[in-house]
């Protein structure tokens, strides 16, 4: 009964909608969440796709952001900027992500869970390309936000670089603008300047 | 400058985020925003394609579905079931499409405003299915939440029929499930039975 499965994985990834990220989107005092997240990366990718580093398959990057942070429906979202526990992936979403996804009639479950793990774990330029996308969205919110979440939460402009690099891995374009903002906020004096 | 153009595009569209639709994601008690109801027709979209009842192009679609309701920063969202205000097109919509993408370089423009021309006026396989799609999301919401808006709007049986019916003409499969689920909300007591 592959209808069945395919909506019972429906029904419970609706819940990516009340998983609270980090950022607010813009002019706004609420947390946004994964689901909205997740669609405004998707339409990033497309119009910045000109200015991926290599050469991508732009309708799989579509399909990897979509489902990239589903496992945070079990695993929760985790800040990048957070100390104690660390953002990169670990046992706790790699079990989320087998529990997830075998829901799904097999097919489904193979195609999604190797996007999943190939964002996690892989080394593509699809991969490359949506993690920057990934990176560059709290970037623009927060640059937007005169500082956001960055500068509620104190963050260094070191702190920052080390962070947000592997937005230059995907984009070497996307990486100027955000060394760009990033020295507008200082300017403004928005995060701390340890450059 | 392109990529000017595209990020104050992508910083105009962040308020999507911010426009409420009448129905509210599984178990909550708030609203969903139009971000995160396009994220989740873009996910039904690839997980579904095959009940599509015509040949679809599914990266044309999901394209389509990622932009389809933008116009709603400017035009706001309108109740399905709405006697005043019709949810179909209109000036006002077609005048908030053509504002809000002569932001992008020409050729994205071109791009994105067929698309949503297509998703609004035209008659192809693709605009077919995303309809249903977008038609079918709120079904599986409301039908999990006992009813939901329908259910509190007092929204008849042959109204949602007429309403819903969409659905049929981009995949009869949906369709059926469309008409178990309001058969089962009757059964419930959950939507007035005038059959």
């Amino acid at each position: 009964m592959s209808l069945e499965s395919i909506v019972k994985f429906l029904t419970e990834t609706d819940k990516l909608k009340l998983v609270e990220r980090h950022t607010s989107p813009i002019d706004s005092p609420r947390k946004e969440n994964v689901a909205e997240h997740s669609w405004q990366l998707v339409l990033m990718a497309i119009l910045l796709k000109d200015y991926a580093n290599e050469k991508i398959n732009i309708n799989k990057v579509v399909k990897m952001l979509i489902i990239h942070d589903l496992v945070e429906i079990y695993a929760g979202d985790t800040f990048l900027f957070d100390n104690q526990n660390s953002h990169d992936n670990n046992d706790q979403e790699l079990h989320a992500a087998k529990n997830l996804y075998k829901i799904l009639p097999k097919s489904n479950e193979n195609e999604l869970y190797g996007l999943w793990y190939e964002f996690e774990y892989g080394d593509t330029p699809e991969k490359h390309y949506a993690k920057s996308i990934d990176r560059f969205a709290p970037v623009l919110l927060n640059f937007n936000n005169k500082g956001g979440t960055w500068k509620k939460h104190n963050i260094s402009y070191e702190n920052l670089i080390n962070k947000l690099n592997p937005i230059n891995k995907g984009s070497e374009k996307l990486w100027e603008l955000t060394l760009n903002y990033l020295d507008k906020l200082i300017q403004d004096g928005h995060i701390r300047c340890e450059k």
